[in-house]
C-alpha cells in the first residue's frame, strides 16, 4: 500500500555526500570547514541555561535577526532565519512557486535543486554554463525564455567555484519577471580584494532573495542555521505564513548569534582557507589536474583519462580519504574537493602522488 | 509586487501563544512543562563536543531512533526524527495529500490544522465533537463522506483534553480509505492506569502515523523534536525523499536521546502534573468554572457568564497571569488553562478569587 503522491512516488531522493563516523577519516567530501567554531561560538554554548529549553524559542530569531542585520546594515525585517539553508530553499520554494510551474537552474548545480523541484511537481529548466563555466552569453534569453517562476542559482557557484559579479545579478534581476533565490552558501571564502557584496542588490531588486548558511564559513554544519536576506514582500509571507511556528530551536538561536559576532575568528579561518587552496591548486595543476581557480572552500579538478575520476575516488578511499564524485553529465571526469587542514591537503596530495607513481 | 502563490496570498498565518520574554509572568498559555529538563538532558548539554558541529550532523538521528525504537518496543526503521513535531504535521501533509484534497479535522481541534490545509491548498472538512466533547457517533461515517486523504486527530484531545481509546481508533483505521495522523503531543500525561497505547496499532494498520513530541512531557519545546512512529510504508517517503537532508541537528540529537532515557525523571514530572491538575479542576468547579477531566497538562474550563471568558484572560493578563482564549466558535465562553507549578497554580486560583469577589 502507497499513500504517496504521485510526484513523490515516482521522485528520487537526495543523496547527501557521505558521512562516515571515523576519527581516521580524512573528509574532504562535503565542504564542511576544517577549523572549530569560533571561542564566542563555545562560550555561547557553555551560557546556555538548561531551564529555558522548557519554554517555547523565540518565535522569530529576533536576536540572531538583529545580529544578522547589523552585519549586513540591512532591517531586522529583512532577514528570516531558518533550520539549515536547506528550508530557506524549500520555503522560498512552497511559497512562490505552483505545482507545474517551472524552476531554471544552471548546469551544473547544486544537485539537491532538482529534488526540490520534484518535491513541488514543478518543472526544471537546466541552462549550461559555458565550457569554462562561464554564464553563457543568452543566458537572460534562456532565462526568460523558460518562463521560469524562480532561478536558483549558487553563487559563487557549486560544484564550478566561479564567482559571479553583482552587476551581473543585478542586471539579470531587472530583467527576469520571476524570482532570483541567490544561494551564497560559500561566499565567505571570496577573496575579499573583489569586493564582492550582493546584498545592496535587495534595495532595488524585489525579486532577489539571498540565502546564507552558518555551516560553511562559521564551521557550524551541525548547528543546522541559515538565513535569507531579501525585501519584505518577499520575507514576510516565509515569516508569517508558510515557515513551521519555531523552526529554530533556543539553543542554536544563541550559539549561531555567537557565531556572527564572531568577526575576527571567523575572517583568519577564511583567510587560512583560501591560503589553502591556492597550495592546493598549483599542487594539483603541477600533476596534471586541470583545476581552475575557485572562489569556494572546494576545488573542482578534470582528473587525467590516464586515472579516471572515480577510479581516483575509489583509490582515495581505500586510504581513507574522501572526496566527492558526481555520476553526471560533465562532471564524471572531475572530482570535488574541500579543502581541509593543511595537513589533510598534504596528506591527499601524497595519496595522489602515490597513486599517479602506481599507476604510471 | 507580490510573488506570493495564489492559496498563500488569501490566507492568514498560525497564531501562537503569547510568548512574553519577562520572568514575572505565570505562563499557563502554551501548555509549556512546568519542570525543567532532566539530569540526563543537562549532562548531555554538558558533554557536547563543540568540534563536531563543524560537520554535518548525522542525517537521520539514528541514535534517537535506536532510543525512541527501544522505548516503543518498535524497529528503527519505524521512527522518523523531526523538527518539532511540527515539521512531521508539514511533512505527513506534503507527502501524502495533493493540492486540491480534503483533510479531516475534529470541531473544535488544534488551531494549526486550519493554516497546514491553506498552505498546502488543501479542503477542509471540520467534523463537530458532541456536546460533551466525545466523538459523535457518527464520525466515522462522516469521515468516509468527507473523501478526506487524511484525517488530523490529537489524542488526547485538544483543546477538550478528552482521550479516545485505541480500540476506537483501531476501528476508525479499519474503516478509512485515507490516513490517520494521530498527533499524541499530550499522551505522557495519560493516567497510566488506563494502559493507553496506541504503537501497537502500527503493525495492523499502515495508515496511522503516530506523533510524538519532546516539547511537553520532556520539558523540551525550546529544543524543537518530535518524531513519528508508523509503518515503514508511510516512514520511509518522508525520511527519503520530503524532509530536509539534515532536518535535526546535532546537539538536539544528543539533548532528546538523553530524555527518553530518564525514565524515573519523567515519571515524577508526569505524576506531579496529573496530581496538580486534580487540584485544579477541584479548585475550578468550586468556583463555578465547569471544567470536565482531561488526560492532558491544561484544563478548558467554562466560565460564568457573570464573569466572561475574554475579560478574564485580560483581567488575569493585567496580574501577569498569561492563559489561553480562543476567540472562536464553541470555545469563546472557555479559557484553556496549562497546568503549572502548584506555586502558580495556587497564584492562578487566588486571582480567579479575588476577581470573582471583585465582580460580585
Amino acid at each position: 500500500m502507497s499513500f504517496e503522491r504521485a510526484n513523490i512516488r515516482k521522485m528520487q531522493g537526495y543523496t547527501p555526500g557521505e558521512q562516515i563516523d571515523s576519527a581516521n577519516i580524512i573528509k574532504l567530501n562535503t565542504n564542511e570547514n576544517p577549523y572549530p567554531p569560533s571561542p564566542e561560538v563555545a562560550s555561547a554554548l557553555l551560557s546556555i541555561d538548561l531551564d529555558l529549553l522548557r519554554r517555547y524559542p523565540q518565535p522569530m530569531a529576533d536576536k540572531f535577526r538583529a545580529a544578522a542585520a547589523n552585519l549586513h546594515k540591512v532591517l531586522p525585517e529583512n532577514i528570516i532565519a531558518t533550520n539549515g539553508s536547506d528550508e530557506l530553499l524549500r520555503l522560498a520554494i512552497t511559497t512562490f512557486v505552483e505545482a507545474g510551474e517551472t524552476i531554471a537552474v544552471t548546469q551544473p548545480t547544486y544537485s539537491l535543486y532538482p529534488v526540490l523541484a520534484d518535491i513541488q511537481d514543478c518543472k526544471l529548466t537546466q541552462i549550461p554554463l559555458h565550457a569554462n563555466w562561464d554564464m553563457p552569453a543568452d543566458f537572460a534569453e534562456q532565462l526568460e525564455n523558460s518562463a521560469a517562476k524562480m532561478l536558483l542559482l549558487v553563487n559563487p557557484q557549486a560544484p564550478t567555484g566561479k564567482l559571479i559579479s553583482t552587476s551581473y545579478i543585478a542586471q539579470l534581476a531587472s530583467n527576469f519577471s520571476g524570482l532570483i533565490l541567490l544561494d551564497e552558501a560559500y561566499v565567505d571564502f571570496v577573496d575579499p580584494d573583489l569586493e564582492y557584496n550582493s546584498v545592496s542588490l535587495i534595495e532595488n531588486c524585489e525579486n532577489v532573495l539571498i540565502l546564507r548558511t552558518l555551516s560553511k564559513g562559521y564551521s557550524l554544519a551541525g548547528l543546522r542555521f541559515g538565513y535569507g536576506i531579501g525585501a519584505t514582500s518577499l520575507i514576510n509571507p516565509m515569516m508569517f505564513k508558510t515557515r513551521d511556528s519555531y523552526n529554530t530551536d533556543h539553543i542554536s538561536q544563541q550559539l549561531a548569534s555567537a557565531a556572527l559576532s564572531s568577526t575576527e575568528y571567523s575572517k583568519d579561518i577564511w583567510q587560512r582557507v583560501r591560503s589553502q587552496r591556492n597550495i592546493m591548486r598549483k599542487s594539483l595543476n603541477e600533476l596534471g589536474f586541470v583545476t581552475p581557480p575557485t572562489q569556494t572552500n572546494f576545488l573542482l579538478c578534470q582528473v587525467p583519462d590516464s586515472l579516471g575520476a572515480e577510479n581516483l575516488y575509489q583509490l582515495l578511499k581505500q586510504r581513507n580519504i574522501l572526496v566527492r564524485h558526481f555520476d553526471q553529465d560533465r562532471l564524471r571526469n572531475k572530482l570535488r574537493i574541500t579543502i581541509g587542514k593543511e595537513s589533510e591537503n598534504v596528506a591527499l596530495i601524497t595519496a595522489i602522488k602515490e597513486i599517479v607513481a602506481a599507476t604510471g
